[in-house]
């Protein structure tokens, strides 16, 4: 598949950080910098930009909050031609911490949201767009929004956001290629100003095959991570799409480097990928809250007394 | 996805045992026959029926060859309705070790095939076919097969043999859902009289979702193997498929208890699934030869070198 249009955005530090509260060390950052720059990848998502009136820096690291002084450090003497994109949550972000983009090291700024809050989704991507960023809308557990919902929130981001670009989020990895190929379509129809993005996760080994169902369909934004790293399932193997997409931009070599070097030993130190109970959630359509707390218990592995605690819940 | 025709063949013992010589013990193979009866399978496919005049049984375990006897030992005493299954190579097979079905606990012989050996296999299944098996094709490498060479074999099939079901098989885990797509629409039109079926290796995480891409087009034999056993990168894996086909002949609750039992304790010790190597051989569309063999080095994990290599291969 070779489509000009298509950008590959890399969230490996944003959503790997959600294993491990955002605590990478700026040397594994930056070689994940060097090489996502390497490869050609059009983004990287380096982490929220959260509010430090909320949460403590004791507790997370620097990456749920990406001062853009942290950034420079980590970009600095290396050279690249990517974007650097940051994401913030309703609620969570103080938009006085965001300086204009013209003083920033960061491009784009990525705003989740459940599609109840899409009006204040909206205020927000218009208040960073207004600062010269480039936005998104990220419209999370979209496979848990009726028709009707979605089709609302969609009209009311073509006409009253100024977003880039609008994602559809599979939160509970829960979508098959036939509920992408309608959403996107979908979005696409009524989205006439703005670009379709894809974000899927892993945990019924779709991830992958959803975001090239995404890419059939016109989305031009997709998202992806080294290794599929990601909380609980991961997400869609940045070397999978780089080796789908034929773009000659993308250089694949860099990233298998980088699996070699650091994503196999840190496959050692904290788990992601295809484990049961996030298959099960997915297959449930749950959020995968019930899986990651049952992996920190000694039933782990009981996976047929975990299935039956998720259709309790469910019935 | 509801569809009564849909047939489930569960491939676990007889693809798994490609990766240890086929020497699971017998209790091994006794739980899996259970669990894959109680979770309502259609067919359980348990090794190889090749001639020991070819193969040694110092160098190979039972399921290589698949004695009637030593499968009555697997069987007996477990209520099942679950049909069985053994595929026999070109050329690997005595036709006198296979006796008449009616003398036999062998319901189904699969003949796996090359496209070039189409006569052959043509003329394997006819002869079973006579002894009153079920039986089936399966065209292995189909995506190195040309457009032509296709029609001509699937022409072959429809009109010279008395295959139940034509497989196509994806032995390189190259495909995406579009080829999928193609693929079986094509078989689809020419084996008026046959099932269509498909058999995927997952080597870019596609197995399954390729699987679902068939079963949308109107294949309706499906393989899939418990927590995705199988040589390199492994298969459609079972538990994923059960939650797909929404069959209420299905439980998936016996899969889930086989994995946590079985599974996990069988991953310490054999290797598959998603490694790097099988995804480069998938992307590039080679045989998984290579990627199997340099993981028995102790350069297994220096996947730049490795796709180098591989890209060599291709030039």
């Amino acid at each position: 598949m070779f489509r000009e249009k298509i950008k590959a955005l890399d969230c490996t530090i944003r959503d790997g950080g959600l294993i491990n509260n955002h605590q990478f060390d700026d040397r594994f950052v930056r070689e994940v910098y060097k090489a996502l720059s390497m490869a050609g990848i059009d983004y990287m998502e380096i982490g929220y930009k959260n509010s430090r009136k909320l949460f403590s820096d004791k507790e997370y690291g620097k990456w749920k909050f990406c001062d853009d002084d942290d950034i420079r450090k980590i970009i600095d003497g290396i050279e690249s031609k990517m974007k650097l994109s940051v994401m913030v949550d309703i609620g969570r972000v103080d938009p006085e911490d965001v300086k204009p983009c013209s003083e920033s090291p960061v491009d784009m700024i990525r705003v989740a949201c459940y599609i109840k809050d899409v009006d204040k989704a909206i205020a927000l991507v218009n208040a960073f767009s207004q600062k010269g960023y480039e936005t998104a809308v990220n419209i999370m557990a979209i496979s848990k929004v009726l028709d009707n919902e979605l089709t609302e929130a969609l009209q009311q981001l073509e006409k009253e956001s100024r977003a880039n670009v609008v994602y559809l989020v599979d939160s509970n990895g829960a979508l098959y290629q036939e509920d992408i190929e309608l959403l996107v379509k979908k979005a696409k129809s009524i989205l006439k100003t703005k670009e379709v993005g894809v974000h899927t996760h892993n945990n019924q080994q779709l991830a992958f095959s959803n975001t090239i169902e995404g890419i059939i369909h016109d989305a031009n934004y997709v998202d992806a991570t080294v290794y599929g790293l990601g909380r609980g399932a991961g997400n869609c193997p940045l070397e999978l799409l780089l080796g789908f997409l034929k773009n000659p931009k993308f250089d694949i070599r860099p990233v298998l480097d980088l699996i070699s070097k650091e994503f196999i030993p840190l496959r050692e130190k904290i788990e992601w990928g295809y484990i049961i109970p996030y298959a099960i959630v997915g297959m449930l359509n749950e959020h995968p809250r019930a899986a990651i707390a049952v992996r920190k218990t000694d039933k782990k592995d009981d996976y047929r007394e975990f299935y039956e605690s998720v259709k309790e819940v469910e019935a």
